[in-house]
């Protein structure tokens, strides 16, 4: 690829429309394909081009992107009948870059792999803001040199890119990533209950814990927007619950007992089944709040 | 206090030994008392002078800091019949730095408030590393004036000092940060697992995100610790534990159901049950590698 490579995009929801955004305002030839059809159109409008689907699109490119949201999708939409696959000439690179099981992952690699194409795991952290901004963390796995040739791609759409290993070690990344950030969310609305019900502001807790070994990324963004009542997404919950249930399940196909995330995957299951997944990660304090007969004061 | 008050110190451990060190360099009149007499020496020829119990130290000083163990060190000392209490004028300050039950801090300081002396809890974060450079997180619960008129003494031990509210406050704040610390030390222990067991290099794997929404202090500090096998405290895995309980405890005082942070405390047990207390409180991790029957490798 001494000119730029042609992509597809596939999947352009909150994340994936910035994304492709990106990529045109870059200067490549987007081809894109959604299932609703109202995101192509904004897509086309900026200078994209439309396919009929992900067979069309991977005709048209040398490289395709997927943001799609759970493994059944990327498996359809890369191995189906009217697929990636079905469309792809041989080289033809696919990344994926939706979270999902790093067991699928490296099936569809391997499915790939075997029909001549290419493949890259490489999911992201950042959320729709991190997207917009093109500020997205980026954990790739597959090989060295095709992880190379997609550097510039990467860097259009993130800051922090790692390759951390072979297929499926960016979803096992994303995986690791997403136990950490469920711990301090749950944390954090734990902390915030205990201390409003034990009678101390919550406000000044958090002031003063937030400079010692407690500091954490979640600590330091995501009180302010509880604090104003605020609990829009960010990040919605109900993909923390896709991406805790991913975890769940690769943990028992690689015998790996996770006791705390499992409780952490149950309250989010919790919070969904009160009808709000809707809502930001953050929200998990409702769950906290409905066991403790409280709510989080609002206000200065 | 026009002069430079005259200052007890009580319980010279892996912490006090360090915080009363400073305070005899800073210029203090300090007289201290330990229950094992090797530490006492040690001040002593640094300048201090010992006492033979809590009721002579409080004797000699206008302000009793005491750094002890648990809950029922610090009533004993405070209230016993040798206690500070028994051998304290009115108006003496007594600042509890231990980390003890919020319920128990505000116990003592009635008790002490209702006989005339001042009290304020002021637990630490930072461990002994804190301590030794005088650079600890201070959260303070009492009144505003007595906290005020203590911040010089604060200021030589700690670096981020801030009073939260009234009496109990402070041990509220920290049951709060030790609610966080240990979501993330569990966390850290099964994403290393969890990384490693799936085949991507935990090394890697905690490059790529501790630069997005998973950065914690945790994240930050102990996985270099870890990988070079090193499990040494820092701040023991025991104390892990001691600090958990009060929260537990005092969870159910407030009522405050903790689903997570009660598993925390679980799997803290279970590593004080392999006889492994003494260890840092990231060696949680040993729990984790005795269910997953596999062992973090060590080594770059």
């Amino acid at each position: 690829m001494t000119s730029l490579p042609r992509l597809g995009f596939i999947g352009l929801g909150l994340m994936g429309r910035h994304m492709a955004g990106h990529l045109v305002q870059a200067g490549y030839t987007v081809t894109v394909h959604n299932r609703s059809r109202g995101a192509v159109a904004e897509l086309v409008a900026q200078g994209a081009h439309a396919a009929a689907g992900p067979k069309e699109t991977a005709a048209n490119s040398d490289v395709v992107i997927t943001m799609l949201p759970d493994s059944p999708d990327v498996e359809a939409v890369a191995l189906g009948s009217n697929g990636i696959l079905a469309g792809a000439r041989r080289g033809l690179i696919h990344i994926d870059m939706s979270t999902i099981a790093p067991p699928a992952a490296r099936r569809i690699a391997a499915a790939e792999e075997q029909a001549g194409l290419e493949n890259l795991d490489a999911p992201v952290s950042g959320g729709d803001i991190g997207a917009k901004n093109a500020t997205l963390t980026i954990m790739a796995g597959g090989k060295q040199d095709v992880f190379d040739q997609c550097m510039p791609i990467f860097e259009t759409l993130g800051k922090k890119i790692t390759r951390i290993g072979d297929h499926g070690t960016g979803q096992i990344a994303k995986a690791c990533n997403q136990i950490m950030v469920a711990a301090q969310m749950v944390a954090l609305g734990e902390l915030l209950i205990f201390a409003q019900k034990a009678g101390a502001d919550p406000r000044r807790v958090v002031e003063a814990i937030q400079a010692g070994a407690a500091q954490c990324w979640t600590l330091d963004n995501k009180p302010p927007r509880l604090f104003a009542g605020n609990r829009s997404p960010g990040f919605k919950a109900s993909m923390q619950l896709k991406d805790l249930n991913i975890i769940i399940n690769s943990a028992k196909t690689y015998g790996v007992p996770l006791p705390t995330t499992a409780v952490n995957a149950q309250l989010y299951n919790a919070l969904i089944a009160a009808g709000l997944g809707d809502l930001d990660n953050s929200a998990i304090i409702g769950v906290l709040e409905e066991l403790a007969h409280v709510q989080l004061e609002i206000g200065d």
